[in-house]
């Protein structure tokens, strides 16, 4: 995505930026993404996203478009970076994240562009909405997570309903992006059912509006609850995961996975017998050992693991190798 | 979290403040973590988070911990604030995302904090691995992902196979955070192994090592090639879903959603008849009066379009509504 090294045309080389302004407030604003929007002759986005940056954009070309004129948005960009501009097309959060960065790409690739072109495209990462709500409720993103839109307008539904159901059932913590609008309002009441299929009704559930910015409002609810409550289009909704809590206003997700299937456990009551910076003796290693010691059946061992049998067998007929103990290990981001 | 608005004592107040550094780069800190690095008395963090801000650290209490030392490191922040101290608790990435904001508020609970006390905290997001090595590669985060961390210190291996299995399954793009170490050396082939049963071995897979840092390196491989990739501690894998390419030496998932399942497009090939801004008619909607409509029994519209029996059953034991398509309706992150 460099510019080629030995230019061929002597016009100046546009450049297209995509920018994420995380949240939207300026001081959540990356020192890159504040840079490219002073380097930019022309700044394009969504008119609420302009309003944001309204005080950077002094002496710069702005175009402000609908919602739903992504591809537009995208071909003005292409069409000023032709002239030798450079433009910087700005999303909230990431634009990587449901954000401007794929449309981008596809109008560019129809049109020809290759990375190798004088057109040069730098994304610029920023805090997505579930890291911005994450961080104004707690710590409910510490385990394991993923983010489904409920918007209906490019998915087909029963693509949507079976990644509900698939993360409701393997216990993620789950953020659902553009939960409600205007038209869309029962999607929310699905979503809302396909979990109960797998989850407490107590489940905890953290619904943010307006992150960071001067409307901003955070409510806490619980899965049973979450088709009543105040749902719309500028809403992040953060549902934990069956270890995740409330407490004092806070919603936190333990970062030790006290599972409530005993039987991932192990050694119940032992965790004086696990060694810190190693692996669980329900990790990988240890649960290898246990189920190559087992009596049991593929399919029992599936049942009791809730895995899928064939991933069970595949791995029971392969010998038991014991690994080395000695590296040393850890976890990081 | 705020201060309580009648201090009941003179000392000066403490406060951990839990930065996320995003990649480590300066470019990509926000105005909020460098002012909050600058703000702080302490700062406490592993040793490679350490580095990377060392030239904001002047005067500081520098303490630096192992990787696997969470605790001690919120431990030593809750000291410190009780002294009065204003302490950075630093993370790289989003310190919400598998990071210090859950042992922080776990170690602050068990002392009895509450967010009345005269110890405030604030978290302040960044992006995440996932953010930032997406910006790198091209646009592969623009539809629904996850992210799953590989480590089993201290989640048993059970659970983070179910998931492994579920998202693959569910078609997500999926993002494996600590992905391999020094003694895990085995959880990425088992990872290659649960995706392959529901996925293309020639998925693409992007491997990501020290985003926007000094030694960083980006490969593409395929999923079945994947065990191969040169993964370690610093690596972030990305697994496109069953629509993401290669194209140009970048990573692509399309926004539309052109599902390989040809039941779920419906009017197949009238993409002309769907309407902007509008639900696809395989939406919620659509597809709502396709199984009302349709003679088929639960049983085989669960089949038909892989989701549970029950929650067919439950759908179509409802009266259809219809909905009013005069609202208007956009695509918002």
């Amino acid at each position: 995505m460099n510019q080629p090294a030995t230019p061929e045309v002597s016009t100046p080389h546009g450049k297209i930026m995509l920018v994420g302004l995380g949240p939207g407030s300026h001081d959540y604003l990356t020192a890159r993404a504040r840079a490219a929007i002073a380097e930019a002759d022309t700044v394009i986005g969504y008119a609420t996203y302009i309003r944001l940056v309204a005080d950077l954009l002094d002496g710069k070309e702005v175009i402000k478009k609908a919602m739903t004129e992504e591809l537009d948005r995208a071909i003005e960009a292409l069409e000023r970076a032709r002239q030798g501009k450079k433009v910087a097309l700005i999303s909230s959060g990431d634009a990587g994240v449901y954000g401007m960065a794929g449309p981008t790409f596809e109008v560019l690739f129809q049109a020809g562009w290759t990375p190798e072109s004088d057109i040069q495209v730098e994304i610029i990462p920023g805090a997505s909405a579930l890291n911005t709500c994450a961080a104004l409720v707690g710590a409910p993103l510490t385990h394991d997570f993923c983010a489904i839109s409920l918007s209906d307008l490019l998915t087909p539904w029963p693509t949507i309903a079976r990644r509900l159901d698939a993360v409701a059932y393997a216990d993620f913590v789950v953020a659902l992006y553009n939960p409600k609008s205007g038209r869309r309002t029962r999607q929310i009441q699905e979503a809302q059912r396909i979990f109960l299929r797998h989850r407490n009704p107590q489940t905890p559930v953290a619904v943010v509006k307006s992150a960071y910015r001067p409307k901003q409002r955070i409510t806490f609810t619980t899965l049973q609850n979450l088709a009543d409550a105040d749902v719309g289009m500028l809403t992040t909704v953060l549902i934990g995961n069956s270890n995740t809590y409330i407490k004092h206003g806070l919603m936190i997700t333990p970062r030790g996975y006290a599972n409530k299937y005993d039987v991932e456990i192990g050694r119940s009551g032992a965790r004086d017998g696990e060694k810190a910076g190693h692996s669980l003796s329900t990790g990988l290693n240890g649960w290898l050992a246990a189920i190559h010691g087992s009596d049991k059946t593929p399919a029992e061992l599936a049942k009791q693991y809730r895995l899928p049998e064939d991933y069970i067998a595949a791995v029971l007929s392969e010998p038991l190798e014991v690994e080395d103990e000695t590296v040393s290990d850890g976890v990081a981001e």
